[in-house]
């Protein structure tokens, strides 16, 4: 089972962006987080942080029909993006949204995403965790449509 | 460490209740998840599960200072109920907020939660596996606060 | 054939309850003379008044599989009940939304039924009448059906 | 007592249109099932079709002072005409609106009536049985008010 | 002179409820300050504390005719339910809405109430005194409608 | 110097429709009143009323090109149609919008003219005089386009 | 028949004041033409303009049981004055409110009028002329309601 | 293959109507277009110019089972008649919508059209030249549907 | 203790303006019982009425620190007034917002209040009993604070 | 005459894209009936297709005095792009925006484009055909412009 | 070159009012700031400060043909004066509209202003520097429209 | 000190870009001042034009820690993009807004700003003026933050 796990827009700068919200764990201390976590539950894992929207946009295209489902943290895109949505809708790939922090608390804008209603699910607030129980999540997903 | 899991409003009929949007497992079932998964985390569970608003926000004043916090699935209440959130807020025990469905792929009004920001953070879109997640996400925030 | 007949919030008082909107017949002759009808449509009837929104739902939930068809005056829920809207569409049980008043002459948040789209149709304006037509409704969507 | 029956706009296709919404009965067969039932209750009974709003409000003028009431489908013009709802305000005759299909389930520009707040009272969803309905409704409201 | 004070949903929380917003005294501290003051005033005083919108309703209907007027902080049901207003309405007893925080100053939603048109006034923001302010606003009330 | 004079939907009922609203003069006495200061002011008038959108499109086309200005009362149609607003664009006839009753103090549906901000003015709320008076406006606008 | 007139925030400047939407008259014109007219109807006129919101009040309240009727351009306070409003409800004294501009095609904000609905009726879009027509139509309120 | 082409309400004014947003081209030389085009296409050609919201509804649903597709241009009744939407959907014929002038770059109100989501597709902003592509979409839809 | 009581617009003519909603007390009066009841509580008054935005804001200003509290019945400036809720927040003067009649029971607009959520507290629908209630309220406030 | 084709977002995926949405027909494919069209109405053609907002930017900006006219589909960019119509607007290239899909018909986020009002027109729901419309349009623009 | 600087109400408190959102520079000190820049780039100034909304329309038009340029603070008037936004379009003299505070980091109330689109331009967030950017911006504008 | 000066879209096309809203000044001359300007106040300039919304993130990123300040033009950007806010807020450099054009006056949609709220300040309408007066800004902001 392969995974591609996307971070979005400012995720590279975890760990010193607004620790009072994100949290003090940084990119590389969450990818090995999840490398670990993926190897017990037997997945090989891809990796890409982007800021562009477009090459975001690339990544999910590419992964069709070669990754069997997406972990996605689209952070500032979540709001913005229906590129994003539109690719993923393309692409035919199951994908988990996921949020460090709990977007419910935060500014009005941040509460539509553009992507929740495409997605199978969404996981937000739990900081790094949020990231390992969408991979959980993912595991469950992919097993039970085979 | 005690966790409650509440059941909002109409979850006693999982299984037969509008399975292609709400799965095929019983509430007896994911309560059975849940006790197995809960020994393997070290974990006490207490169930409740009601169809009336009074009776949740009753529970989640006597959990107070009794149990290290709350696994909910408000469900209908999710939406219209403005009491269970100020007892979340009077009883300052965290809480972690689970749906079985996506609600942000269906109707207009379930888009808006009244708890969403007052919890640690919100799992949705997973069937009964949403219950799981949100037990483990508990597990690690009443770990880390410790 | 069985029905359930559900009254909701306040119709308790009926007759003495703002006649000017309501009327002066009370719930025990608008039972009656449902009672009445019913006996010549070959109907059984059962009635529940409740100022519970729970027990609405817990009455729903045990109407299933055991009653054709549901007669509710929803009150005060109309508008604000996810829950019993839930629990219709749980139980799977078609009814008919009923109201004395001419609800879309009044405030402007009683225009929103968050029932109705989910009811077979809906009576409203005719007094106690409505409930009688709401009978007379039922009994041709319950022979249509079989 | 003398009812006009007035079918706005395009139910002149009843039968043959959406069928999945409006149903298999014609106009011809819902006129016939309401002579049938107005001989039951004592009622004559004349009839319009109209695709032209103008007509409708012409037909509505001319019945003031003739007519004990009106049962009207106002369709399409439910949505768009203030000038048939001055009609009825200007010609002082009570009248019932009624619907084949459950409006409340279907687009959200079908939601707002125009008419519906100076109607004694709405009757929607259970296709040409509405109508019957409407009639003994309005047979009840007549002999109240004599 | 008999006044009926119900206590909305996790009222009985207070003093320890954030008391931040809420103050330090608990409920049995107001009802004692309202009883003193009661004394003085020559009220007869009944108490009322539920978090079930049911059992307000139920309570406020049984006032009828029996209790002169009702003091309510109606808390997280202010927002939300119809059923008590309709019951206010229904039970035909003057009430006068009181709350503790300044409403106005809290969350978007907190700024609609349900009931404030349909009492008598509304006082909001002094604490415990909003109570005692209240129950002087009964007493003026009651003596000048006799 | 001619000018049509058109009467919207229902204006035909006047002295009879809504007296409160709509005062006790006929549309015979009004346009009898127009005819005697027509003939102080120096000007032919012609009459329409219609209930239909259509019949005062085509009489507005018409009027192109023969007439000097037109004085209308669009009632029901003042909100409802784009289609009559075409009309004036397309006839590039200065038109005076009048209304018997004061509308900004009815409906919220009648705050709305789809006219209004193509007219060279309106008046509203003063009886049959606001089509003197319009007689009066037009007067001095045509003179001072000359 | 004694008459205020009150000319609202920078009308004043009147005739160099953005000819192009309000003309090239001047206060003083407008107000000799009135004068003049006047005359003609047997009115005798007094005359206010105030830049200050509460002069326009201290104006209207000092009018109350002294004057027959006022005839006010209230400008920019059209939109942001509910004293404005307040003054006319309170001292109880019949207007007209008149506008030199087509209110209607200019930004959205000066298409809400606070003062409308309490005003007896509304002309706008004539220039001058409206003075002349508002005067107009208070001889006629005025004379018919004595 | 036989289209019916529908010009709305105002477009028989087509070349003097407000030629910097219509052009030039009277509906006389739109027609003649047409028709050579549909003879190069092999399409019979059936027109209908109307300002009646009825008689467009009546032409419609006489069009059933007789004609192909239908090419319209819904001016006005583009943006108020939910009856002619219903013409169509009843009448279950492939419909174009053109317009002349490009919707989008006009007022608010033109932004909304009641027909487009029910229509196969729709041009707008090329003046005439947008009938003549409209029937080429036809061509193509027809043919392909066969 | 000094407080200083300010009248906003239009409460100059109390008694005689809008008696079913106002009451029929005069300023004078609502003065004298503030004055009685003031001299039980041990506290000193300054009164000002007016009808101008700016004098209320002067003297908000020159209140700040000579003064102990402000007890104001904002009237019209309730709803329009950024200026006044400004003047509050720069003189940091603490303030109980009273109005004699129950706001929430009149027009939409009135349900705004631009200063409610910088006030201590609220107090409406009391007629003059407001203010002595307001009066207490601050006692009370400023005693606690001190 | 040179017309540059810009495919927006996920074009580059049509044929296998929810094929029920966008057809079955390759973006080569497209491109193809392009060319064939193009030669014929003697047209030179460039082509772009692109995931990034910048690129198509940049792409629209390179245009500028080379290029006669833009055929653009912008996908998912025509409802959150201001960058693109900023670029069409600065390089003042005209240009036609197509859609595959009927737009009207679907998400209501997909309703608001933020480029139609600066095209010449629009074409959608034709599928491949809307280019094809789409040249054949611009054929007509750049020939009437010179 | 003159300009006068207007500030608006509750600036003269500046200092000591709400210092951690307007700094502790007073007005006399952002004034002696103005005239030593003013001295520099050969300005002369006048001031005024008002918590008057009418006497802020008055300098407006007394400024008028005396008058080169106005720097305005307009304070709360921002966002609630349509005569003062008036009052400069009926000047015709350019000004520019300053904020101490970033007016988009504020309550949602603040955001619009009734002046910003008719001000050539608007400087926000600085403190006392705003003002001296704003004579900046001034003596550029002045130089360049002469 | 060193600042950095970004940019937004199709800023590169300035000068012949819209110069009716933009000016004639070009991007190229703009810098060339803002050095010149740089150099009086000492300060160091880099600069960035970039189309891409993803470079303008990741050249926030990459000054973090070595630039004092960013004085930016995001152009389109200012309306749609959450990722360059994110970036503001992550790398936790002040900066400042500016606008060549009075944004307030144009389109609806510009009036949003996503960055505003979160800059130091904003300056918009002065043409190329307002970069020089936001450089000036900075020297103060940086200098009085030292």
């Amino acid at each position: 089972m392969l995974v591609l796990v996307i971070h979005g827009p400012n995720l590279n700068l975890l760990g010193s962006r607004e620790p009072r919200l994100y949290g003090k764990a940084t990119l590389k201390q969450i990818n090995a987080a999840l490398k670990k976590l993926a190897a017990d539950l037997k997945i090989d894992l891809e990796f890409l942080q982007s800021n562009h929207e477009g090459e975001i946009v690339d990544a999910i295209q590419k992964a069709r029909g070669r990754v069997d489902a997406i972990l996605i943290n689209p952070a500032a895109y979540t709001h913005t993006s229906v590129a994003i949505r539109d690719a993923f809708l393309s692409a035919e790939i199951p994908f988990v949204e996921v949020h460090l922090s709990n977007v419910a608390a935060r500014e009005e804008f941040r509460r539509r995403s553009l992507l929740a209603d495409a997605a199978v699910g969404t996981i937000a607030g739990f900081g790094p965790e949020s990231y390992l129980l969408g991979l959980r999540a993912i595991k469950k997903i992919v097993a039970s449509s085979k």
